[in-house]
């Protein structure tokens, strides 16, 4: 390895006729050339960070058509509708979130920001979430764009607060609150979390007992662990909470005891709709500074014996008569229950689409610009961005909670199979790799290393259910060893890492599966490609990621092994010369990128300028 | 897998008899245990989060003894200045940073906890870092817990601008400037970095030409992108800075052109000393709002044509005499280079100091609490360290670039290996795993799976460097190989995720030797057992993470790869069982901890209360 020749300033003295584009690579370059300072008096290995800069000169021939070509492909039918809200806030400065900012400045301008969506721009986020949810995502999707906190605080006014109204209760409450929720005159807040039931909403403590003298329900926080927590719109927004609590009905239980009637949801004004002060019996404190999404007010509620009126029970799946009886289409608590928090999984469709709008922005930002320094400067957004989505792995139950109930199911549904039963439909692909993992990895196929061969969907998403269908078999075999020892709940926990990665497989089987099809249907030749590209470099990084799996049981041999690192390696590299493409068919505009260093025109001339030379 | 019983609610009715601690453990059981919900009507299999908090109830027997114990072993000789310092900090809840402040605040308060700690608690860093830096450094670590911010301005104050100062001066200017270092009377800046060369030293662009008509350098920014950039304590309140220019001597060039006698340090002042403005020909623009480290005022430096005395180039390396002849004990600019350079290699040590304290802080707050909901609230503080921690990935050269240079190095070594040199000492271990390498893997011991094996010293040891020398072999070759029909460079360019893997593999093994190293020479018997876990556990998830590398070549069996894989989580369950005490060695006072959810009191209580209830 002969040390290469210091090309480290080279172009430095480029004339004036450059093209923009042509300035900027040549002083990214200057900033990522770096010849090593040591040893000292023998020219080093020249460090070589300029090559991501060079390789962006090194554009696929007909760029812009194919960048212009995946974007229509990618962006679907809600496009116009998100332009019209980017549209929106670039006529309206006054609206754009600022570097930096107090918590209760920011808690004030997102809902600005959302009055003006709602009043001046005419959207109508419920009316859309009730007739067309894709577009009402695609809308949250976008808001999030302006600001993380916004999309937020859209979700929790309309998926969480509108949609606990609308879904879980029937048309009195829809008469009522509909047009209030929907025109911002009435904004909510999702009580559900307690400080000590974070995920576990089953074992909620707050209480709400029936009173047939009066005709009202009494919502009670029994103990400190109860209280309401994390509450978004209750510090500083909310004139109502959807409050979620156990149903009590009195001599309803065995011997006259209170009966317990399991989770129910009720409207629970918590501030004067004139006033705005807050309602006697009610507590409210201020979750205070967070990570980020400091736009949303997040805040703590205690109930001291607060009376509704029985109408405001959310009554879909269960009622109360005026005398006191209980009446429900679904016979148990259990099944109510489930169908309660089924309604409610839209929040969820939510979070995942805000979620992949912020990684847009971020990657935009970040392709292959080695960010530095600069990353670090607020401006540049990295920081906001991360302490914002940092808690979308927790909001609405942690994702090692989530990930245990995919294993769950699975584990519920192997179970099934072997009774001979019918698996559903979504993991139906697992009676097949089932099969093929019960029988012995093909020893000739293993062997197999050609680039046809790996890039082959088939093979693809084989070893992808082959690892899923071996990580479930092993993992039951497994839980019923430790059972016997150790007793369900031991073994659970004794296997938990084993589980956690039955999930994630899954997962990522599903999503490899979906991946193809979407290559496959891809009209534009080129473009399916590029795609197909990605798609390879995603099933390969990841087999490769657990190439010990594959390895301990001959799924693949030592030179498949190696022909699968060495064409991830060569796949990287292809990406590479496509991720301009890939970005720019994100096609989100300067307003939502914001930062100096993701602008696609002069960055250090923007960035100096922020800075007041 | 039986459905394991709900034990949800177990305990929830226990009396008023338990302890504090037991209470604590009964209420983040009833936070974290979680009964599936669905599927309805099935007590699906309990979701299992609550193990980690029946985990803390399972202490070592005398665990407070081993923790006591472990904290003696590895707080070392500078525990007593690190106690008086947070002592200091105790007594005076003034210069507490609070949850959430502005940029502008956070910069004063900073400065005020520095001010304080040198004039009313008596630390002097400097004279500190002269007599004893391992006692420096620990004292740094002990700031940084208090606020990582003032970690970092005491870093820059005295590690960078003191230490340019000392290292790169001669006795005239430590006489002159010392003191008023020390004792904050010149608060300074290291202004090296430029807009566009970030981590290129070698090729920054401000000059420093020396005019003999007035015995002065001219310090000129010749260009936008030639501005220092990121200057710590430049915003607000620097009164001096070493500048990092390119010494110009008029006439001394071929032909009597100017000669570039390459990079040298100068002191520039850029402050009055009396009224804080400005001097002319300075322009000081402010960075701004940063992810994190708002405490410490970065600023932007253009300098137009100001003169200072010739006096002020630190002159240790090199030096221009009135009638403006160059002298230097170093022949060439790449070695005076290097030794200029050389000197500042203290402030790497420094930062991993600090990053050290940080984890320290973190994962006591972490320790086996599932945060979920509540790490978020800043609060709790995750947020803020991780957002203050992360500029120490590329603080003082992004991490990619010093890994590149350990990788050169490390070829470098290699190259003279097969000259038949001497190696240096630090990579000598090479010599004899290369020879390893270069045979055969031992079909014999690929096969030995006894735990007593795994957990040999010698084995792991083996495995690491074994990595190492297959690493660097294999990278020469793919270079030599490149470099043919890419040139130096491009084969650099095209290997360069290879030679990343090779200087972690190596840092790697540097890491395992010393902690190796380190559980031998524990005196006590049970600590060193403690210690020992730790280390095989990272010794063989290391191994593991790279299972793939080891079963291509066969220098693992399958059998011992899942021998492997299985004592690795059985180490985790073992080492989850002494984290408490391992996390009370550390012994932080509740006042660096903070957080709610990371006191050793009561945590919910502390929590209700900061909130208001």
């Amino acid at each position: 390895m002969p040390p290469p020749a210091a090309a480290s300033r080279a172009g430095a003295g480029a004339g004036e006729t450059e093209s923009p584009a042509e300035r900027r690579l040549r002083r990214l370059s200057l900033h990522l050339l770096q010849p090593s300072p040591a040893p000292a008096d023998q020219a080093g290995p020249a460090l070589a960070l300029a090559a991501c800069a060079a390789g962006r000169a090194r554009r696929v021939e007909g760029g812009a058509d194919v960048a212009a070509a995946l974007a229509a492909y990618l962006r679907g039918r809600h496009r116009a509708a998100q332009m019209r809200l980017f549209d929106f806030f670039r006529a309206r400065p006054d609206l754009q979130t600022p570097v930096e900012l107090t918590t209760a400045a920011h808690r004030e301008l997102c809902f600005r920001q959302l009055r003006a969506l709602v009043r001046d721009a005419g959207v109508r986020p419920l009316t859309l979430m009730a007739s067309d949810p894709a577009e009402y995502f695609a809308v949250m999707e976008a808001a999030g764009g302006a600001d993380i906190s916004l999309g937020v605080k859209l979700g929790v006014q309309y998926s969480l607060w509108g949609g606990s109204v609308i879904n879980l209760g029937t048309k009195k409450h829809r008469d009522k609150f509909f047009d209030g929720i929907d025109n911002l005159d009435y904004p909510g807040c999702f009580a559900m979390t307690e400080l000590h039931h974070g995920s576990n909403v089953q074992a909620l403590q707050t209480t709400a007992t029936f009173d047939p003298v009066t005709d009202e329900f009494i919502i009670n926080t029994p103990n400190d662990g109860a209280i309401k927590w994390w509450i978004g719109n209750a510090a500083v927004h909310g004139k109502f909470a959807t409050v979620f609590a156990r149903l009590i009905l009195p001599l309803q239980g065995k011997g006259g005891e209170p009966a317990d009637m399991g989770i129910h949801a009720f409207i629970v004004p918590i501030r004067d709709l004139e006033t705005h002060s807050v309602l006697p019996g009610i507590e409210i404190n201020d979750c205070g500074h967070k990570i980020g999404l400091n736009g949303v007010d997040n805040g703590a509620l205690r109930f001291r014996s607060v009376r509704i009126p029985r109408d405001n029970l959310l009554n879909r799946f269960g009622d109360v008569s005026r005398d006191g009886k209980y009446t429900s289409s679904l016979p148990t608590i259990n099944k109510r229950f489930a169908a309660t928090l089924g309604e409610l999984v839209g929040g969820r469709v939510g979070i995942a689409y805000c979620s992949v709008g912020v990684l847009k922005v971020a990657v935009t930002i970040a392709v292959r610009e080695a960010c530095g320094g600069h990353g670090y400067a607020a401006v540049n957004r990295f920081g906001a961005l991360r302490n914002d989505h940092d808690i979308f792995q927790t909001f609405e139950g942690d994702n090692t909670v989530l990930l245990q109930q995919v294993a769950g199911d699975l584990l519920k549904q192997y179970q099934e199979k072997f009774k001979g039963g019918t698996l559903s439909v979504t993991w139906n692909y697992l009676r097949d790799s089932m099969g093929t993992y019960l029988s012995q990895p093909n020893p000739v196929t293993a062997r197999w290393e050609g680039e046809d061969h790996l890039r082959d969907p088939n093979f693809q998403l084989d070893a992808f259910r082959y690892r899923t269908s071996r990580l479930l078999h092993s993992v039951a075999a497994r839980l019923q060893k430790h059972s016997k020892t150790l007793g369900g709940f031991g073994a659970w926990n004794r296997c938990l890492n084993h589980l956690l990665t039955l999930a994630e497989s899954h997962i990522e089987s599903v999503i490899l599966a979906k991946f193809i099809e979407s290559v496959k249907s891809c009209p534009d030749e080129k473009i399916r490609e590029v795609l197909k590209l990605v798609c390879d470099l995603y099933a390969l990084d990841r087999i490769w990621k657990d190439i010990g799996t594959y390895r301990n049981v001959d799924y693949v041999a030592p030179n498949k092994a190696k022909a699968i690192h060495k064409l991830t390696d060569y796949l990287s590299y292809q990406v590479r010369l496509v991720a301009q493409e890939l970005i720019d068919a994100f096609d989100l505009p300067d307003l939502i990128i914001r930062a100096p260093i993701g602008m696609q025109s002069e960055a250090y001339a923007q960035y100096t300028q922020y800075v007041g030379f």
